[in-house]
């Protein structure tokens, strides 16, 4: 392991000892015009599977380039086997809720509908960059996968029993700290109005899932995310 | 305790049983302009001192009106005496910091002046608003007053040795969890580009200074401090 640049990129193509790696145009743009790297400048790059490759500018143009891998600076690490599924909100906070969960490790983003969504549509794609970015900036080699926007009560019906679904409710309000189950886990956010009765009774009904209190307050979806995440890597996670 | 109305205001007023309160114009177009109350319509209030009170509108106006409380809603309760110290970052991520630490039951936000910090002065009229826009979402009767903008070396200078300072620094990537003192406490989240090799040493040498640390990937200002502020909450704070 060697020094590790500041400038991190995932690229979606193999890394490896003396593999060449084409530059996208809106990689060329930001490494060559925004950031003004010149031939032989190093950068880091990681594809979530080959860990974190120190890669040299080997070519630079305004609409492309190359990179040449030079030495790995970190192994490839996947965080905990952990799921954040989440009724998507208001724009901007659900991008914030995506980014937060790809910085806390969150292994998998399942966006869902509840009784209580508004949304019946996302954007996968905006979505999955901005769980790209948040790799790139935390350090992390991983890139955690943002699902297609599903039904909660379909994703309920074929459920693995062995994924433990922590359930994170209003209804939880007050009450006392609790364990939390193992990985393989997922959390479960609520939209802003809250579950269902119908819904509510459901989750309690089922053998994997489990609740978890989040304090006296009333917490928005977003900040309920993240300390949900926070909670349970610090108690079962990769923070232990 | 009787029903607690949905909406919720702020109030610079005091509140208990019969008191008239005076609405102010901006209230007057959200209570009778946006959201269509009538006379006879219950709103809570509360002022962080009086607890949340019931008030009916006696009456409407569009520069103004009456609301007249009936009932005590919920008592008085103020967080556990926990402080946040933060250095100020974009705008959005700052609103967003403060928001989010009013939700989580902060008792006090500090703006901090770090040797990295970019920020010489910050919207303190801003950020309070944003502080008790999260209280009245939240469902609590307590708004954290939010301080000037100062420097952290100052505050190190006439620091009270009673109040433990738990610091959230990059330096502590991947060491395990730590016990967490008990209030009276404060979490401090450096700026972006992490605190000097001087603050750190000055830090680190203080008796009442307490590392946490926040897991193996480098978290954004915003999300080191919604999770420092999860994790003392759970562990000390009115979670537990």
């Amino acid at each position: 392991m060697t020094d590790r640049p500041k400038i991190r990129l995932y690229v979606d193509h193999p890394l490896g000892q003396g593999q060449s790696v084409a530059v996208s145009r809106e990689h060329a743009n930001y490494l060559f015009n925004v950031m003004r790297l010149r031939v032989g400048a190093e950068v880091a790059l990681f594809n979530g599977v080959d860990g974190e490759w120190r890669a040299q500018v080997a070519a630079a143009g305004k609409r492309g380039g190359v990179l040449l891998c030079d030495a790995q600076t970190a192994p490839q690490v996947a965080p905990p086997d952990l799921w954040l599924l989440f009724a998507p909100i208001k724009k901007a906070r659900t991008g914030f809720i995506v980014e937060k969960a790809a910085e806390l490790g969150a292994a998998r983003i399942c966006p869902v509908q509840t009784e209580r969504t508004n949304a019946d549509r996302i954007r996968q794609d905006r979505l999955q960059a901005h769980a790209i970015e948040a790799a790139e900036q935390c350090g992390g080699t991983f890139v955690p996968p943002v699902d297609e926007l599903r039904p909660l009560a379909k994703m309920l019906d074929t459920w693995d029993v062995g994924r433990a679904l922590v359930f994170a409710d209003e209804g939880e309000v007050g009450q006392a700290s609790v364990a939390l189950p193992q990985a393989p886990a997922a959390v479960l956010i609520g939209p802003e109005g809250g579950f269902s009765a119908a819904e509510r009774e459901r989750l309690r009904s089922l053998p994997f899932v489990h609740t978890m209190p989040l304090g006296p307050r009333i917490l928005r979806a977003d900040t309920a995310a993240v300390a949900a995440l926070t909670l349970w890597q610090s108690a079962s996670g990769d923070w232990a």
